[in-house]
């Protein structure tokens, strides 16, 4: 160690790498499935995860949402969190290679839900039950964002950046269940997010071109981040 | 951007800074405090959080805690975990300087609370709520590190990181009080912790000088960190 104050320039470089996931929900699939944004690398040396160095001057966060917006034509992403700081010595060949990791959420594409996906740059979604192999450690990042959100559905609202705008019970259960790899039970769900405020009905139905009973919709409370069941003494007093 | 799979080498510098945190209820105080460890910047500069540059070999975390313990005497964290990374263009003068930033939480001394600290180079812990002047943005460090641990305090049993192995509940309501800022009722607090299995009762009981029952004693179920609340119905099937 040197002092605190002033420490000495080291050969380490610094490079940010994001985990964007969706819930993708398309015609041909039997279940929604959670998947990952993944990128071509240049020299083809497998897929990859979208990011790239950071320079002296941009902010983080910015560069993440950058490299998603230009590999993969990704423009809104409506969650971006932190994620660990990969730094194992060797985890990329050559100089250290420092990745400062991000999950970030992505919303179906609604209300056009079948639209054709326009990659830039041999961008491709694919199911994270199925990754195809990935350079360096990047596995191990998608594994870290996946585990960051299962974690995060069971004690906050984060879904509401995996979900249309509005909903039916059963097609946010079947994010949820996406999500976190085992059923949910649709009843149950709609008991603990409405009892928490963490969804409420907008009133309206679906319409729908079959017989029965029209679903009723339901939308997210709030469109940011919030832990919904603190410990209620230990909020400050009013 | 230049391509994702081969970043060139970028005039960044990488360092690791660690707010460490513990309560004090030294006999001289009329209430226990928060507190932060700072050591003294070697040119003089001011106050810095204990840390330093991030060479090629090192784990990170490792880097945090050999600075803790060089820097400031701490060998033993109870519980350590990465903050975000503070990456401002210019938080540092000169070269870009990017913070891989962490919280660390100490235990009080016990049984001997009041032995004598013996600090290196000039490190010593102060209460957060009146550090002095900090370099660069370590100031806001404290903060995040603050507002993390006040935040987890009211989903997880991160609070085993800052009390002692066994503990009477006025002191565990003590320390969440010195923790978040505002009073807690030590009943409602004995409550939802037993509830949840956060605590448990040793069957053993303080003794003390005075008159009057002695308190009973309390410990921590688990000491690694747990989230306590989450929504049952989204726990994996049994």
């Amino acid at each position: 160690m040197t002092s605190p104050a002033d420490p000495s320039p080291t050969a380490v470089r610094l490079e940010v790498r994001s985990a964007a996931l969706r819930v993708d929900d398309g015609p041909h699939r039997s279940a929604p499935q959670l998947q990952v944004l993944l990128v071509r690398s240049a020299d083809s040396q497998g897929w990859a995860l979208p990011g790239g160095p950071i320079d002296g001057a941009t902010d983080i966060a910015d560069t993440a949402l950058t490299s998603l917006r230009e590999q993969a034509d990704v423009a809104a992403v409506a969650h971006l969190e932190q994620l660990e700081v990969f730094s194992a010595p060797h985890r990329v060949p050559g100089v250290r290679t420092v990745a400062s990791t991000y999950l970030g959420l992505v919303r179906p594409q609604t209300p056009a839900r079948e639209a054709q996906w326009t990659p830039a740059r041999g961008a491709q979604w694919h199911d994270v039950e199925a990754v195809p192999p990935l350079i360096a450690d990047h596995a191990a990042i998608v594994a870290a964002a996946h585990h960051r959100l299962a974690g995060k559905l069971s004690y906050t609202n984060i879904a509401f950046a995996l979900a249309p705008s509005e909903f039916p019970m059963s097609e946010l259960s079947g994010i949820y269940c996406a999500a976190l790899g085992y059923p949910v039970d649709t009843t149950n769900l709609l008991r603990i997010l409405s009892r928490r405020a963490v969804i409420t009905a907008t009133g309206g139905v679906r319409r729908t071109r079959g017989g029965g009973r029209p679903p009723a919709l339901y939308r997210f409370t709030d469109t940011s981040l919030r832990v919904t069941d603190e410990f209620a003494t230990l909020r400050p007093p009013m």
